[in-house]
């Protein structure tokens, strides 16, 4: 057996448990040297939290495991298909290889896709149904806020 | 002087202060009924957490301020362009408008753009820098993961 299919049934096995405790459906770990250095399931309805998905928790314990955000070396094995936000924040924390076990399409049925959101930000900005405005407001008196920033770098 | 650009006002002052205290220059606030209800800054540096961005640590602030996390009515005011996953946590949480000042054109030059991701991020997931992939694994002797979680749900 692939060591994939290994990290994927502890991941779904993670999904499973946090259901019977009344959670929603989703676990995920994170893999690092063939080696499980973090886990995470989806936390919202314990936490109230929108962000407390599994991966997004997986990925906040392995940067707490590493003491970095530095993620890379790293991947990722969940039981579901991940959300844009997850998604993106893997790459924030420079993951390059994530693995899932559920489609969008398994979970469609049952309310648990996010195709939807996927589609609707592949779209331009003014297409979206969020409103995001660009306002160029700037603080007066002050440098430029990233020129400040580069120069307290430096 | 329109509302808006009082709350843009705040989120410049909070990525100026946080970069005084050796952060990331990004700060948020989430406005509700004409009230700032939360904020948040950039706390990369000082956590570890490569999601510690300033938009979802000021969504996980307001969902915990109202106890839900539903923050349907709720607007965010961003310093800089959000990366896409904030945008996308923004959408989990059914906020529906954001406003920011500074652009990822005005963040380029400093490295500070996430244009390079939203660009990616909107490729099919085959072409995409990320190695995603699916792998259909189930547990044996267990309904659909899906299903089970349905059924408790009575």
């Amino acid at each position: 057996m692939d060591d994939s299919e290994t990290y994927l049934r502890e991941a779904i096995a993670l999904a499973y448990a946090n259901a019977e405790k009344g959670g929603r459906p989703f676990g995920a770990v994170i893999v690092r040297d063939g080696r499980i250095i973090a886990r995470g399931v989806n936390e919202i309805l314990a936490s109230g939290d929108p962000t407390s998905h599994a991966e997004l928790n997986a990925i906040r314990a392995a940067s707490s495991v590493l003491g970095s955000p530095d993620l890379a070396g790293c991947a990722v094995f969940a039981s579901g298909h991940p959300c844009p936000m997850c998604m993106a924040a893997m790459r924030l924390a420079g993951i390059a290889a994530v693995t899932y076990a559920y489609s969008n399409e398994d979970g469609e049925p049952y309310g648990l896709s996010t195709a939807p959101i996927y589609d609707d930000l592949a779209k331009p900005f003014a297409e979206q149904t969020m409103n995001i405005r660009h306002l160029p407001v700037r603080l007066d008196g002050k440098s430029s806020l990233y020129a400040d920033w580069r120069q307290r770098q430096g």
